[in-house]
């Protein structure tokens, strides 16, 4: 019993509309986009970049065009005119990349990052499947409560983000007392469909939107890969940095 | 392809919290709270309640009991003091309830119920195991859009009302056209778990709650039997009544 009371929590939440409900004070929050903001900001990492800011907004990115950032900015899945970089990870694989400054508008992700940050979390750090073993050795060593906050679709509930979180409750989820559905329920999700992922990923409402206006079918396939990018990106003031 | 176009729309949303972000208008909302309102709603109904006035405040409620309506009221699970009924089934399960108008007011499911009416819902019907072959007959009987409203707990996700929401899915679903993540991901929780839904359940943190407060463990099997109270109780006016 004195374990169980020692134990840290760990919760998930499946739309940042329902960020409200929760306590997000002093806690760990691992902010999750798959499809495709947080896969990206790993990839960048991966390459080298400094830093990387993210906007909730097209408009503010626009903005930091003039002091020496790359600009990058989707809205509803496509790149936005004006812009040096949409959202897909494989347009972060650039080595030219290494170095610079990203200034990153998204629908859904940045959005959550904001309000993790509104709401005074006490580290933002970002998850995606391509560093998902290096973040859950590195959960566990903060010793603090987590939440894996979902980015959803335009503040729906999405399956590839909660697979995600069901993916992490599955490797670390026995070290954290669990007292939340959402976090059993994408474990029992992720566990059920292991095998099948991508499959199910496809089948998803954001991924068929993908397909129906880009042809971006790669991004799934690449987003689901596991450790490719082991970095992690963790808020600093204003900036995302990777930490290792 | 014809068909496609043609077919109605079947989505489901895990909280209140996230109605918002769907057009509810002239569609068919199912409100859904099996632990314990929409089960007790079904209860009532086979019982022979003659009407059923939802409230969203224990205190409205009880504003009703000089005008000759029972009152039920639980809070945080726990039946009300100087109300005539809680929210377990097991007391709506009363031959002399038979004929009398009740007003219920519960933590979650009367909430959902507002807001969906206040969004222009054209029908809202309760929802539970208990009625849920005859609710799918009614459901493709209407022709309708349909969005299956879990009530949650407390604006959070919960197990029990999604994997309700995924056993319509899984019953009705391909006689519809369905573009939302949370219908796939809770067909797939059902399905997968299909032979396992009270040992789930009595893990969700819900359930939990129940057996700490009230050693209420017997609702949890109450509410997940199958057809054992088939009416549809749908919106008139400011009442439910049972239309069949």
């Amino acid at each position: 019993m004195h374990k169980y009371f020692d134990m840290k929590n760990l919760e998930v939440i499946v739309s940042p509309a329902l960020l409200p409900f929760y306590n997000v004070k002093n806690k760990t929050v691992v902010v999750i986009d798959i499809l495709r903001a947080t896969s990206s900001i790993c990839v960048a990492f991966k390459i080298g970049v400094e830093k990387i800011l993210t906007l909730a907004s097209v408009e503010e990115c626009k903005l930091f065009k003039e002091f020496d950032f790359i600009i990058a900015a989707e809205k509803d899945a496509i790149k936005v005119d004006g812009f040096d970089l949409g959202n897909s990870p494989f347009e972060f694989e650039n080595p030219l990349l290494a170095g610079k400054s990203i200034a990153l508008a998204t629908t859904n992700g940045t959005k959550a990052i904001k309000y993790a940050s509104e709401n005074g979390a006490s580290q933002i750090v970002i998850g995606a499947f391509l560093n998902i073993d290096i973040l859950c050795k590195w959960l566990l060593e903060q010793n603090n409560d987590v939440i894996l906050l979902c980015a959803g679709w335009k503040n729906k509930f999405n399956l590839e983000d909660t697979l995600f979180a069901g993916a992490v409750v599955n490797k670390i989820g026995t070290s954290f007392n669990i007292d939340c559905d959402s976090a059993l329920a994408s474990k029992l999700l992720f566990e059920n469909n292991i095998n099948n992922l991508e499959n199910i990923v496809r089948e998803s409402s954001h991924a068929k939107r993908f397909k129906l206006q880009n042809n971006q079918t790669d991004d799934v396939k690449y987003c689901l890969q596991q450790n490719t990018a082991p970095v992690i990106p963790i808020l600093e003031g204003s900036y995302f940095k990777n930490m290792l």
